[in-house]
């Protein structure tokens, strides 16, 4: 892929491992990103919600991207969130991010304010945007207003992409809305739109979408590859179908904390279900059931 | 006042100043608060809502502490907001500003996140507390669930208090919630519990609140100091009612683009209206609505 063609297929927005002092467990880290593009990922959405990017402090946001690209994996295949409330720290992160060549930013809104103007929301994106100052940026819209407090609406999207048409390339949904993706995929065409789960990955892709950046891409991003490999062809139906009810399932519980504690388990490592507060792992309860319902669904039996 | 007594009294959160390029004016803000002390208030919440402390980079928040103390605004008449949704950012901040010396912090939740546990919230403030690792560090919690998504609720309020007596020794209520706050004051004696309106003022200080932390107090501080300072005597009710008439007028705008625009008309400076996207500033109608109601107001006609 060329460094600046928009992305397109399945972006894993990489879970962050821990150590019991909380500090991330880069070398854990390193494998399971390296371990997600094997599996046929075609990168990785690195710190966004499901990073708990927003419970990392600034210098371990940078460090991340850092250590991933000594670590050998293509800054082209890395779409890192650069989005805080702040124009300021804002720039810092996204002029970082884009000094080591990744594929483009993913913003958040500025997620403190509540009910601010879509003129303000422009005015935002417009300084970012001003102030990190290289032509080579690109930017996807993150969505997701139930964390955020803020959505983007359609209207702002068109407004941006006009007066931004090199740098606002694409957008992350994840209000699993699909009446606001789909108008998105109708009013916009060739903007890259990814929604946030692969149950909404086929018929999305049938109307134009990238891809998918899907929290649980970490666990099956396999099969959500080969479900975008084959959209358009015989198997789709069935492989939406699988791919959907492993999603569906695991979106019962607090979906960071699940993905984790599949992780755990599937590598046999504790370690991997913690989270920083003020996420609570998953109870041992929670991760019984979620277990065995994943056994349940491996094993072919009813849903 | 002792260094580690609780705040008490007129605390306004000082508004910051902005030039064309949007850096901070330190020469307006420094002049800003030292007239706001000369007027009456105790201390200065600074790096609050009302400050934009979250359109602030890390580096200006930082900036903003040490050129206050620099020009000669002592640091036990500070009381900083520092809480952000990372333990790190927070631990730095919080750090920063104890080794200053400033009388204490504010602790807004982890506003990212939505929906979380209170065992979660509880974990990121035992976090917090335990890495900024100061005996004498004093914590006022900020509660604003509009803004920050997060309560801290009175269980959790007084489960911090019972587990950190020495540390989590107040509140300021932004909710607007007066069953909420009594409860606090009730629940809680000798706790400091801080209302973030003059309106409120009068009623809460008779149910033993600590005074009040307000953002029209950017434009009234003497008037509030009047009041907090004669809430026994027989001039309370007209006091309060003077006081609030102001408060109740200027939240009918967007309150900070209000204080700002209240200040840059009394000292002839419109660089003061200035905010940071996303924020907006006040409309030119807005400002002359506001402007002319204020006046009505000063010159006695009826509301």
């Amino acid at each position: 892929m060329k460094e600046n063609e928009p992305a397109k297929g399945v972006w894993p927005p990489a879970a962050t491992p821990f150590h019991a002092d909380l500090s991330i467990d880069f070398e854990r880290y390193i494998a399971h990103c390296s371990g997600l593009l094997a599996d046929g990922a075609h990168g990785l959405a690195v710190l966004g919600t499901t990073s708990e990017a927003n419970s990392l402090d600034q210098g371990e946001r940078e460090a991340v991207l850092e250590r991933l690209i000594a670590a050998g994996i293509a800054a082209e295949n890395l779409l890192p969130g650069t989005g805080t409330p702040s124009i300021g720290d804002t720039v810092r992160l996204t002029r970082h991010a884009a000094s080591l060549g990744v594929r483009g930013v993913l913003l958040l809104p500025p997620f403190y304010y509540k009910g601010v103007s879509e003129d303000g929301l422009f005015a935002f994106v417009s300084e970012v945007i001003g102030r990190v100052g290289r032509s080579n940026l690109k930017i996807y819209l993150y969505n997701f207003p139930q964390m955020s407090g803020i959505a983007w609406s359609p209207a702002l999207v068109g407004h941006l992409i006009k007066s931004f048409p090199k740098t606002v390339v694409g957008l992350k949904d994840s209000s699993g809305d699909v009446a606001y993706l789909n108008r998105l995929l109708e009013s916009y065409p060739g903007f890259a739109v990814f929604p946030s789960s692969e149950a909404l990955l086929l018929a999305a892709m049938r109307k134009g979408a990238a891809g998918c950046i899907s929290a649980s891409a970490n666990t099956q991003a396999g099969a959500i590859r080969a479900l975008y490999d084959g959209w358009q062809g015989a198997e789709a139906e069935s492989l939406s179908r699988a791919a959907s009810a492993v999603r569906n399932l695991m979106q019962k519980f607090p979906l960071i904390a699940a993905v984790k504690a599949v992780l755990a388990e599937r590598t046999k490592s504790p370690d991997w279900a913690r989270v920083r507060p003020p996420l609570d792992p998953l109870s041992p309860a929670q991760r019984k059931e979620l277990s065995a319902e994943l056994s349940n669904l491996a094993a072919g039996a009813p849903a």
